[in-house]
């Protein structure tokens, strides 16, 4: 029998994607789910779903406070490094298309990757679009840095990237981490990721 | 050594605030935390802070629909009774202003009512703001209805209904429910009540 699946919609950019991507394949290994890792772009469905171009953690203001202090306490808790960087939202367009194009290839070097950008982000506070950085950490990951870069400039990272985000607002998510189960239920925030494993394992009649 | 207190922060029309208050006193007992029951207004503090006259879950339908989904998924996982109600939100002044009379006289019969209030609500359909249902739950907790009805409508109740929701403001409170510790530490979301209760009770040394 082959494992159940759970669609992993994260977002290079958002804070609450770094601990469920930091944890999701262990929480996933030990309850036999498989995971589907989905790079996908918040910016655009915040811009069409709320008119703002900006997080909505710095539209508003008490609730970014608190998510700031909120994430902290999560790494805390889960043993991760964690900084509040100085520039948040960063810009995951790159980062996130490089994703794919690593997804396409080889699955571990892409969650190497996907994890170390939020490292990169999360406890470096490092530019997470800038070019000197990317190349270092694909090329971490054991593949070939310009080969990857090529990749992922190239139309189909791109068109998989924007179908990875149509697909997201057809199922009407609109935030990040969102998990989807087999059966089509969303779940939407790290905190959320044992119960959507546990739904999906149900759902397969496991 | 007296128990450490953390303080419970409920709206009484907020569908988080439900399996909150249903739980918090078991996962308090089991803690030794004692819990202050605090009612207050969120309508207040939406106005302020976002400018918004209704829900921010009717405001984001999508957030909206999410949340229908996600609080069934949390009642049935902890069979408590749930079926969506017609409005929402409802006008949860008067029921917020019997809560705070009731809580100065008798604990009990307040949890009772309150809980009554989250069951009218979000079980039943009840208009939470209807006299004769307000009397219906006050008479049922043993208490006098004309008299706990009398002090729910005098300036007293209605000063500190105010003093409790500018107290949350002055702690950065932007939802409900909303859990705060002894040392000032701010949990939101009935997700972060173990959390809240873990944390009153490190910070007090236990």
């Amino acid at each position: 029998m082959t494992a159940p699946r759970l669609q992993f919609l994260f977002e290079l950019a958002s804070t609450y994607s770094y601990p469920a991507a930091m944890r999701i394949e262990l929480e996933a290994a030990v309850r036999r789910v498989e995971i589907v890792w989905v790079p996908f772009l918040l910016g655009p469905i915040a811009k069409a779903q709320l008119g703002v171009t900006d997080s909505i953690f710095n539209q508003m203001p008490l609730k970014g406070r608190y998510m700031w202090r909120d994430v902290e306490r999560i790494c805390n808790k889960l043993g991760l490094p964690f900084r509040k960087p100085d520039v948040f939202p960063q810009n995951g367009l790159r980062a996130a298309r490089i994703a794919v194009a690593l997804l396409e290839r080889d699955q571990i070097a892409a969650i190497r990757f996907i994890q170390s950008i939020y490292l990169a982000n999360f406890q470096d506070g490092l530019s997470i679009s800038d070019t000197a950085v990317l190349e270092r950490l694909i090329t971490e990951t054991g593949l070939d840095a310009d080969a990857v870069l090529d990749a992922a400039a190239g139309p189909e990272a791109k068109a998989k990237l924007r179908a990875n985000t149509d697909a997201a607002v057809a199922r009407h998510v609109f935030g990040a981490p969102t998990f989807i189960a087999p059966d089509g239920e969303l779940f939407w925030g790290n905190d959320r990721l044992e119960d959507a494993l546990d739904w999906t394992l149900a759902a397969a009649g496991a």
